[in-house]
């Protein structure tokens, strides 16, 4: 029980921040398996993987003993402008719904990126600047990380590449000028830039892109170009580190106020948000130090957890990354392109898939027009007008809530506010017009995806 | 001098909110001049007000005199979700200029509504509802205040009827779907539900619309049903009164660092930011216990105080509301189409136009391109994409910023960041492709808009 009168909002101190990010792989009995080399299928090399991503950034990504990491002063600087984040208590909620539980969500929202991806924008940026790198290059789809790192290149200096996914580069504009305010150069993709770009164009002609594509064309255009390296915004252990702030600033807040969340809910696409805001509780799970029931989201027409398997997959189109063992869909699955509710890569984590595979983790799936009803009735009652990709955790917290109702439980529930969705206005306008439908792969056309995987 | 480290970010406590509004009326030894009937030309009684505006929204505008007004508790909670707001030390800002200035804004935009319009938005709805009434009637023009006011029904389960300026309706179609989000009505002006619109509609068949015609039919539909009242997002005292929080909290915040602003800067278009931003700073002066400098900013292609006469003009183009003394340009005065930086009204709050009369606050006009300019710079360094309207404000405090550079002195600046930019990509759009222009208007432009005021 709580001692003080919790407020709506809680702030730390600047002085507060985290100085060290948290790597729960070095508590986690079944480590995560290694990322493999594509051409040997052999465990990648720090020296293989140094090709790809900048060299400290390569040395996280294999470091799975070491449990904290200090953030570099440059970082925290950069944090300051827009973290401590809030954990906020939404009480307004509580009162709408009826129910015992109290709710609390974790905003990553109050920055211009819109999302929780600048805390790791900053740190990859910040790595490529400390290596003299020239610049970076990445992919993006809608363009939530792609804003992301142009905000960090910005105010590093340096230069900032993004092949973003072409139809959104026509179809959505506005994140894409965001883009270019913070001076990013921002290509629709597939373009002729590149061999693989070029090839698909010559197949495909007309084609709207994928963010598997984006994604083979920014690694390419890094390795082609002197001084370039290539980032990614979710999926990698080295983001989910990164994003670990999440969740120690969570931690932090609610032992201010002698409060401990029972359940803590996260929406998973490539589990970066999720990974950041569990990681610290799970840590305290391992350890055996606490217990908490940690709840992914996943939707319906992209569910790796739910319905996927366990087993090495490409992350990518063109297969030019190293390959990762996690829940996956297969690499060539793709969701309906009615889907608008995000979350859509076809594998997970490798840190979450193991977490799950053990039973330390639960997933869920949801259908995206009950996502919107669940962000309509969020934003109407706490104000923010949540990202759809949040709003699949806002579903789930809403439907434990509720459960609390019935059993007159207390629950202490805990989520992550990952971002806003002023971007997302289109699928909104389909939800306020009633065209939004459902959609739930068949369990043939997810074996059909599986079945193309390659047999590792 | 200032005892302890700044952090980026000063967050006050919430038991350190406002509890009170400041009238800065009831220290000004010259009061702003009364709201004039349109019919007979004599000071608005407050049974007049009252059959426009809610009863206790119609006392505040009369007040003069008290120079503290309660807020109501419910309101008070509703600001717990969005506020206190933070002041925020542009280290790095001052860093890019090499500044010896302290450069300070307090930043209004983390909300969904984008702006410190929603301070007054609740106000607005919470003595709606409290009077009984169904609903609101309003207008907007790219729907910034819309939305404000739809967020605020929708906490209140008011009804919320909002006009909008049809080419925005049209051409800006996310903040209508912001609006409708949290379930208000939005309807395209001139629309055929009024009889201003149906005469407009039929005078000039295919007209984009004007926020001076919206004005009108919001105000139309209002007295046409049964239960509900007008709302107006700007240029009230009464919303002025309500924006005070921002300038009481900046004031505490500022107290709580021993630190003290010497140059304060605002954008004006109607003046609720500037004048919300200043007042409880101005009252300090005018009760001659402090001194600062005051700069309402304003765009070149509308700037009402720098080129405006002073004098008695209607505030909507059908003449329904009541008049009002203020700096402007003549209610028939359309800034150029090309204008994309907002703050088009034509005229200035009383409150702010009778304090620049008596010389207790300067005026400064920017060009568009200059303000994009501006903005850009302090989004790349600042990490934060400002509001059009917020980067007039900005363009001014680094000009200040730079000529402390030139002579020296260490001056404390502050301005007001209204809000962020999400919602205004078309105009970032125009800027990053270098077609964005400038337009000042001729001095017979201005003339003209002048002559055909009405002669009181």
């Amino acid at each position: 029980m709580a001692n003080k009168e919790i407020p709506y909002k809680i702030y730390l101190e600047e002085s507060e921040l985290p100085r060290q990010w948290y790597n729960v792989r070095a508590d986690m009995k079944n480590k995560p398996a290694p990322l493999l080399n594509p051409k040997t299928l052999q465990p990648c090399t720090l020296e293989e993987l140094s090709a790809v991503f900048c060299t400290e950034l390569a040395r996280q990504e294999l470091d799975d003993t070491t449990p904290y990491i200090d953030i570099p002063d440059e970082i925290i600087d950069f944090y300051k402008m827009y973290r401590p984040a809030p954990l906020t208590r939404a009480y307004c909620l509580e009162k709408a719904l009826g129910t015992p539980a109290k709710i609390y969500y974790k905003f990553e929202g109050n920055n211009t990126s819109g999302s929780h991806k600048l805390n790791s924008a900053i740190a990859q940026a910040y790595y490529a600047k400390k290596q003299g790198l020239k610049g970076v290059t990445t992919e993006t789809g809608a363009g939530q990380w792609g804003t992301a790192l142009s905000m960090a290149c910005a105010y590093l200096g340096l230069d900032c590449k993004v092949f973003m996914v072409k139809c959104s580069y026509e179809q959505k504009p506005f994140r894409r000028e965001v883009m270019r305010t913070y001076g990013a150069n921002v290509t629709p993709s597939p373009s002729m830039l590149t061999e693989v770009g070029r090839k698909i164009n010559e197949q495909f002609p007309g084609t709207n892109g994928s963010l598997g594509c984006a994604i083979s064309e920014a690694v390419e255009a890094a390795s082609n170009l002197e001084g370039y390296r290539y980032v990614l915004g979710s999926v990698l252990s080295q983001v989910l580190l990164h994003q670990t702030v999440i969740g120690l600033e969570a931690q932090a807040a609610f032992r201010k106020y002698d409060e401990k969340p029972d359940i803590i809910i996260g929406c998973a696409g490539g589990g970066s948000n999720l990974g950041g805001l569990i990681s610290p509780f799970m840590g305290e799970k391992l350890r055996g130090e606490a217990d908490y029931e940690f709840i992914a989201v996943e939707p319906s027409s992209c569910p790796s957890l739910t319905r996927g398997i366990y087993a090495y997959d490409y992350c990518d189109t063109g297969a030019v990354c190293p390959l990762q063992k996690m829940y996956t869909l297969g690499s060539t699955f793709m969701p309906a392109s009615s889907h608008a509710g995000g979350l859509r890569y076809h594998g997970m984590s490798s840190v979450l898939s193991q977490l799950y595979d053990d039973g330390l983790m639960t997933a869920r799936s949801v259908k995206q027009t009950e996502v919107f009803e669940a962000a309509q009735q969020f934003a109407r009652v706490e104000g923010i007008l949540p990202a759809p990709e949040s709003s699949h955790a806002i579903k789930v917290a809403i439907d434990e809530a509720l459960k609390c109702k019935e059993t007159g439980e207390e629950k202490t529930i805990l989520f992550g506010l990952t971002g806003t969705g002023y971007f997302d206005m289109y699928a909104y306008q389909k939800f306020n017009d009633g065209v939004m439908g459902d959609y739930i792969p068949t369990d043939e056309e997810i074996k059909e995806a599986i079945d193309r995987m390659p047999k590792i």
